[in-house]
């Protein structure tokens, strides 16, 4: 339950951002990497959608809020240390903006081995 | 194949950091989130073992160096941004030096979800 308890002590870098991983709590996959800020958190535990914060763009985000892609938070976990985060999530749509499933669709040598799901065309105007 | 040539471009931080999620290539478990600079990735896909960076003792270093639970690395993935990897590798005993197979044992709750899979003490002297 994302909302329960915060009984976890949490170490947020220097930048206040503590990094994410999504991972589809079904399938297992690992859909993307992502800084959450205090207040993505809060947001992500409160509405059980998943919220980031965006570095480029200094700002906090809710992931599918232009494109519906939403991501249902299961539950959140923290690693030994409290300096990362993992989301189990179920995704709607795909997580990249590309259209792949998984921001993670290729091979450091450049194979594409992720599944495309969506035209980023028909969903980004 | 970790040792393959590298076509896509990655985007190291300020720090010449890059982080990386390990990813139990048959489970799909998450197993930690780490970091890693230019000279552990070329480590790492020249040797086929997880190397990392510590940010905190300031050094790279071969994961399972003194556990023995090494781990070896079946693919490198890399996210749409070129800022995060995915190594999707077999683990050798536990990745958490807590005696968890998984950094992420806990939920953000508190409660232990993770399974043990070694005694620190006869790991670690």
């Amino acid at each position: 339950m994302p909302s329960e308890q915060l009984d976890v002590e949490l170490e947020f870098g220097e930048n206040g951002l503590i990094p994410a991983v999504a991972q589809d709590a079904e399938t297992g996959n690992v859909l993307m990497l992502a800084y959450v800020s205090a207040d993505a958190l809060a947001k992500t535990r409160n509405t059980g959608l998943a919220h980031y914060y965006s570095r480029s763009r200094d700002e906090l985000w809710k992931k599918g809020g232009s494109s519906g892609h939403v991501q249902r938070v299961e539950e959140i976990r923290v690693d030994c240390d409290g300096d990362a985060l993992l989301y189990r999530i179920e995704q709607e749509g795909g997580a990249c903006h590309t259209g792949y499933h998984s921001c993670f669709y290729r091979t450091l040598g450049g194979e594409t081995v992720g599944e495309e799901v969506f035209d980023p065309d028909d969903v980004y105007e």
